[in-house]
């Protein structure tokens, strides 16, 4: 009995077509790694999928006004109606059974793919991960549709780790992915566990690879242990309730993403 | 003669396609603006023209590996070859004829619409983008293929302003936007304009709209007077020439984005 209390199910989505890549190794091995450990494991494959990146007026055959597109109302209402593509419906089907997910991509252009992120723009739908309960802007940043679920940014990186260190000419990889952990994940309420990164990834040899796999199954082994990322919900007492500041006496002076963190007890 | 001095060519890249969408009359805005001032302006209307926004084996008709697919080696083949789909050919060919690009969009979940990153994705090319004169990243941030232009971000957002302010719970929009400001425009040698933002288009009225149209108008009459946003160059002397590190003088102690603006004079 007790085998089976901590299965849990996890969601992989990833972005890479080359099956041979770093990416792929990546997810085979997380599926191997969770699947030995008992749990189920979903996947969403967007190129092997084909998945539609482009959000446009054929996500709503149903459509509330044909004279003028808003992609907000159109969303509400194709998810409030059950109209949306299969596709979509699919996805938010997968996301709401998972208790973990798993974004895996290369890192381009410093954010995903555009192939991840339009599943991002066509499956975040209104009254799912915004907009919850009709109640526009009130309930964000730690609740949401999606609450109850971790999520986890995978990423593999072409260049060197220090490009990307605290003061590395890049600028740290947590702030420039910040607009994904805290604006796409957390914005609907998943709890984000730090990104798993792998430096390197274009000139990587074989020991490499495996030392990075490595290093990935070991992660994997504690992340349903781990904490997430501290980010203040929205309404847990940092935040002025209407005009959604950080309160004066919360990091006194401090801007940018780094008061977005509650300090560690 | 001096009234053609001055005459300079400006890109729009934009993606939203309802016609009476912000987005929409903020493009026609600049348009009409910038034509009466004497400039030539061209246009990548992402919606309209099909944009295909993923980036897949099928940007590389000409492989130079056709076992296994390696984006960066396929576009540095196929842009140095010239093998590379009219389409990317074409949109690259505007951005070097251009003084000037704008690209005007939606902010959605705190990134660009899928369309347009795939428009980067297909467009930056090994060779053009990155891997400057075949130097790995010995020229980038301030040097590269698109330097002796400038560009802008445009965007509009659903939310109220203070929500994207020095403390407001989305995090400041010029933060969320590094990546692409500083990662994609920056990078490779674009000197990059403040980034010109109207918010609160979800609940905007005709007057508001008229408001917001006549700032841009404002705003577009001296884009070519404007400083720049003060980022470092990689070989300006402010890094480690190896390590790519922000030497220990410039701004001791100071971490993240912050880091990577000179003070002013």
């Amino acid at each position: 009995m007790s085998a089976h209390t901590d299965r849990r199910h996890v969601l992989i989505v990833h972005a890479q077509p080359e099956p041979s890549s770093l990416t792929r190794s990546m997810v085979n091995t997380a599926r191997d790694t969770l699947e030995r450990a008992g749990h189920e494991v979903m996947e969403s494959d967007l190129y092997a999928m084909g998945w539609k990146a482009v959000y446009d007026a054929g996500d709503f055959p149903d459509r509330m006004n044909t004279e003028r597109l808003s992609f907000v109302q159109e969303s509400g209402h194709a998810y409030a109606g059950g109209t949306q593509p299969a596709d979509v419906a699919e996805e938010q089907r997968k996301l709401l059974r998972a208790d973990l997910v798993i974004l895996q991509f290369p890192l381009w252009w410093f954010g995903m793919p555009a192939i991840m992120k339009g599943w991002i723009d066509r499956v975040w739908a209104q009254g799912l991960a915004y907009g919850h309960k009709g109640a526009g802007n009130r309930h964000r940043y730690g609740e949401g549709g999606f609450q109850g679920r971790r999520a986890m940014l995978s990423v593999t990186t072409g260049g060197p780790a220090a490009d990307y260190g605290p003061r590395g000419i890049n600028g740290p990889l947590d702030d420039l992915l910040f607009p994904i952990t805290h604006g796409v994940l957390f914005y609907p309420g998943m709890q984000v566990l730090p990104t798993h990164a792998v430096h390197g990834a274009g000139r990587m040899d074989s020991v490499g690879v495996q030392t990075a796999l490595h290093a990935w199954k070991a992660r994997l082994g504690h992340v349903f242990d781990e904490a997430p990322i501290p980010y203040r919900p929205q309404n847990g007492g940092d935040f002025d309730e209407r005009r959604h500041q950080l309160l004066d006496e919360i990091r006194p002076g401090v801007v940018g993403f780094a008061a977005h963190l509650r300090e560690s007890a």
